[in-house]
């Protein structure tokens, strides 16, 4: 890890021991292509299918490697940790893979697949209202009384070098160099983790972090060079992507390697759902199709270039994936 | 390739020069895997995504391959296919990466999704009535007026090679040899290829081709050991699985080296789609869902043992697929 910052920034090779800790856990996901996305764009775009990986999301990535590190004698105790579902999922499932119990506070309104799911992988889930309550202090009062370690959803170096393995897929699957990368942003973690991997094989590569248009606190943070909220009216689709604001830690690595912040409507999210099941056979989950959009809305141009794009989750319930399925 | 049969059989060699000639157009699809799915069955199941091929099915191999052999002298007049959909579509793509015309007949009433898909791998489609018309003959009579090449759907040594690249990829992804493969069966070009292949690597495995219960001829020719065919009023939700006999070809490699026939019905078809949809993150079709179908149905006995389910087709219209979802 590099030092310079407050805190330690993971590097390469913290992702490269992450994917060696993983190798036998996560899914190798494929990076797809359509011929037909191929022609509407006029350049090469190629999909991180992580919709394929295990829980459903990438999010299985960072919290297997950071848990992995915890030492034995206090990882046995059990897990906390907060999530509105996929990082709740990959700590349930990664938890369960250890041996060791896990709890997680998961907001009210939750997806109902993604709770149902965190509950199957053995975790004991404890819900709050996301209006009225403090998640953070919810599950700091839990590890404090029950001696349990707090997984974080994305401001951890353990979790970023995690997520940053979905980078170091990329450029071993890829034969060029891309000319940009696209992933969601959250908080932050798999986009800052992803550009840390393919900028160091790809040094000229562009990486930009993809946010609904609502909740852009990176975007508008990345122009202003500090750290931005959103208004506590925002709104989205995007379920998995409502962090106020950027990770400390994740937006000062994607503060000096990302080349900006891109927004998409929900329209936008719910088009590139539906043709990510035409042209792509993938369910992909709201949150997981921004960078699609972004794509496929012609928001970044992907004329005579290579584009690669993250999707990164495929957790979503039946009933909302009919109803975007049947709009046209 | 192997004598003693009428016509030449594939061997795995031919499997091996197929998986060389399509490798820089096909995609080498994941073989995936839930936890949640492994817990149900008390066993492992492996599947082999073949949804996310090129053209959303394992077709697209069988149709380069056989198209990539034809003499250049020859293949440049163009190639005729008749297809239900799946065929269709792997033809005309694989015919538009040659550079040649592509004549597709196919039939009034295939799903909407497969028509313009193949229009728009640049096609010229030709539509019969599947009660009243002959489709063989319409596209011989084509072939003949316009000197096309016929690609046959499965009964062509060239074709079931192409498939059988499907199997030689499961050999290489498992790390112990399966102890059960199940695919679907329409024709049998997938289900013989992919048991050349597999048997080669891992003689012991049991391979079982699956089939819906009304199209169930594959099943029943391998009980009477002669190539039976299904009544004229047979139905199905698998529109892909409905040719009414074995083919000649894949019949016999199939009555020598399967274990058997499965049947499932249209209901476990559709509750494997949503499984598929929940667990795996996947868009099946209903004749790429048989071999799930035959598993969670339970018709297989999965119990500490190794078993491989191809999926092979992704190729369903949004708005049968969201009343699918709907059902529960």
């Amino acid at each position: 890890m590099k030092s310079g910052f407050s805190m330690p920034l993971p590097d390469i090779d913290d992702i490269r021991a992450a994917a060696s800790r993983i190798a036998s856990h996560a899914v190798r996901t494929p990076l797809l292509e359509s011929p037909q996305i191929n022609d509407i764009l006029g350049g090469r775009l190629l999909v991180k299918a992580e919709t394929l990986q295990r829980t459903g999301s990438f999010k299985f990535r960072g919290a297997f490697n950071t848990i992995a590190q915890i030492p034995n004698n206090i990882r046995k105790n059990g897990i906390v940790a907060f999530s509105s579902g996929n990082h709740a999922q990959g700590v349930a499932a990664a938890a369960l893979l250890h041996g060791v119990p896990a709890v997680i506070v998961m907001p009210k309104d939750a997806p109902g697949l993604k709770v149902a799911n965190t509950i199957d992988y053995g975790a004991e889930v404890i819900l709050y209202n996301r209006y009225t309550e403090d998640r953070e202090a919810i599950a700091a009062g839990i590890a404090e009384k029950r001696g349990l370690s707090l997984v974080k959803p994305y401001d951890d170096p353990r979790v970023i070098a995690g997520q940053g393995t979905v980078g170091l897929e990329i450029i071993e699957q890829i034969d060029t160099p891309p000319d940009q990368v696209l992933a969601p942003c959250g908080g932050g973690g798999l986009i800052s983790g992803t550009a840390i991997a393919i900028k160091d094989a790809a040094p000229d590569s562009c990486i930009y972090a993809v946010e609904p248009e609502e909740f852009d606190d990176t975007a508008r943070s990345l122009k202003l060079q500090s750290r931005q909220k959103v208004g506590p009216e925002a709104n989205s689709i995007c379920d998995s992507l409502m962090p106020a604001t950027p990770g400390e830690i994740t937006f000062a690595i994607n503060q000096r390697i990302l080349s900006g912040g891109l927004v998409v409507s929900d329209n936008e999210v719910r088009q590139a759902m539906r043709e990510g099941f035409l042209r792509l056979k993938l369910i992909i989950e709201p949150g997981g199709a921004v960078g699609l959009a972004a794509v496929l809305s012609g928001i970044v141009d992907c004329r005579n270039k290579i584009t690669v794009v993250v999707c990164s989750g495929g957790n979503v319930d039946p009933s909302l994936f009919s109803e975007i399925l049947g709009e046209s």
